[in-house]
């Protein structure tokens, strides 16, 4: 692993600097691998960045061990009640303003009542950092990449009328899981029939039916880094308003694409892709924006939606997915995770585009 | 589906009451599930519950057919920004004490400038509700129970010294998709050799090797609700101290669903099978409490920890899971999801204690 911690950590301390922030206190489990390498899992864990000097992390004996052999350039902190030991060291610190990222509101106002400390939610000083993907994240993110195409595959390969949405999403997550995936990167979706009309339809025991369409929406964690992609499916033969939505969703698709690339804002991006649906009559059907952010979260900044204010940067990974969803008739979402370079854009997710 | 929605709104409108509670919103995914039958996946959406009437669930337009289809019980709003909708109808309803449950601390700081309006945390009150289940949550968890098993029974017919944690992962993910599980309950775990030692050891891309111990930690969700169980195994053959950590955790389990019965103190419950391993000289190795509820959530009330003030009740869902984490050496953990009911205990999750 070439991961840099020390240096991840220096770039904050500088933008805490340039903030006013005396100290930054990050809880997410995706923050904490970013600056240490230390996955918590399901566990209750804090990381104190002091404006100087090297980052504390706190966390029970549960997870002491782990993190002795995992954490980087910290110092591991066993304690009884984390976050009261934290408050503690904030106090001794001297107070002042401290960063935070996104705690549950339990742990953010016991955290507030911590003597001369005054919160501030500071996320987007951590995403001006993890919005720009090192060389070595890229490699990652591409190798996840790769593990959601073989994810994909295995759907491809199994699809016929009959089967159970679960049973095709359990074959997506045994063949991502087979080729190193140590998670999947969100619950495998898996909406057909009128459910494909639902963006955040997840999974259930229905059972496809001849000449329904179906979206899969999946991804796979490599290293702690995420994928996502879709495809959209008619296990027989697809009706001619079934090709006509897929068509358009792909053309919408392409046009993103196209209209991506460095120092682009986003909004534009997400614009050109909506005016081909508005032109082909399906505007009123695209009812989210046009992607978002890929790293170690799976959902993350930059945001590419009509009325982002984001411009693409060098080294973005982001998703381009427009979708058309009629209801009661179903949906289309097409997705890849791509890569913004200097040298236009890369498709990290590479499978074929394909409706039966 | 047998869920009275109706009533268990009306259970907690009648414990607001006794608060002095004006209204309650709810955010989490469970709670939504619990009070309306609606999925909202990872969208954002909110239930505003009031102390008399219907409760008005807030959705973007991304989940408003799902949400027309699937809630149950309440008036469906389609928000282009539900948090400002509901803090508007906060307002309206005349302000005072509102209940909320486990907000992200930005949606709580936003909604705490709601005019008139004085949010108060209260997910106790939620949970007097869920912890104590209902004859068809039982039936669910049930069956997520018996889906768990076959999960655990493909990792063990896989189990060979040269398998990726993940492959083995992935060989349960795919067995409890196909017996109709919509997700896993949460990432399955599994941890070897000396990641064996780590309680929250997650899973990775380590193969293997002849006579490591293997964690094995998983579980379904079925309509919603959860199971979780944990075998530990070794491919090959056992070292004596291996033995010996895998027979004071298996005994430490027995005593412990002995302790278990209507009533009693979860305090009690952990203490006894805590002198098991402590007998065994292994005490200072079991570094976690006994167990937790298992029911929408997969970790929820009661927790059975030494410090615990909760009793047992009568339909409680619980789990019980000594462990024992040698660093260095390797972990043991034996768990099953139990019902504690009027005659006893019965084990959910019946599958073999073996450890090769």
């Amino acid at each position: 692993m070439g991961m840099n911690y020390g240096r991840r950590v220096e770039r904050l301390q500088r933008l805490m600097g340039d903030g006013g922030l005396r100290a930054f206190v990050l809880y997410t489990r995706e923050n904490l691998m970013y600056f240490t390498g230390f996955d918590r899992y399901e566990s209750t864990a804090y990381l104190l960045i002091p404006l100087d000097g090297d980052p504390i992390l706190y966390v029970t004996r549960l997870d002491y061990q782990r993190a002795l052999d995992e954490a980087f350039g910290c110092r591991v902190k066993r304690c009884r009640r984390p976050l009261n030991t934290l408050s503690r060291d904030l106090t001794a610190l001297g107070g002042g303003s401290v960063g935070v990222d996104d705690l549950p509101s339990s742990t953010y106002t016991k955290l507030q009542a911590t003597r001369r400390v005054n919160l501030k939610p500071s996320d987007r000083v951590v995403w001006r950092l993890r919005s720009v993907k090192e060389d070595e994240e890229v490699k990652l993110i591409s190798e996840a990449c790769k593990i959601a195409c073989a994810g994909m595959e295995a759907v491809w390969e199994a699809l016929r009328p009959g089967l159970r949405e679960c049973e095709l999403a359990g074959e997506a997550c045994r063949a991502m899981m087979r080729m190193g995936s140590e998670e999947q990167s969100f619950p495998t979706i898996v909406a057909s029939g009128p459910r494909s009309a639902y963006p955040h339809g997840g999974c259930t025991r229905r059972r496809l039916r001849k000449g329904e369409l179906v979206v899969v929406d999946l991804g796979a964690s490599y290293m702690g880094y995420k994928s996502d992609m879709t495809r959209t499916f008619v296990a027989g033969r697809p009706s001619d308003r079934q090709v006509e939505a897929w068509r358009a969703t792909l053309e919408a698709y392409t046009r993103g694409l196209k209209a991506m690339s460095v120092g682009v804002r986003a909004g534009e991006v997400d614009r050109e892709a909506r005016r081909v649906l508005e032109e082909r009559g399906f505007g009123r059907f695209f009812i989210h924006g046009l992607g978002h952010g890929v790293g170690l979260s799976v959902h993350e900044p930059p945001y590419i939606t009509k009325a982002s204010g984001d411009r693409l940067s060098r080294g973005n990974v982001v998703t381009c997915e427009p979708g058309v969803y009629i209801p009661g008739f179903g949906g289309v979402r097409l997705e890849n995770t791509v890569l913004v370079s200097r040298d236009g854009v890369e498709e990290l997710t590479r499978f074929p585009m394909e409706l039966c």
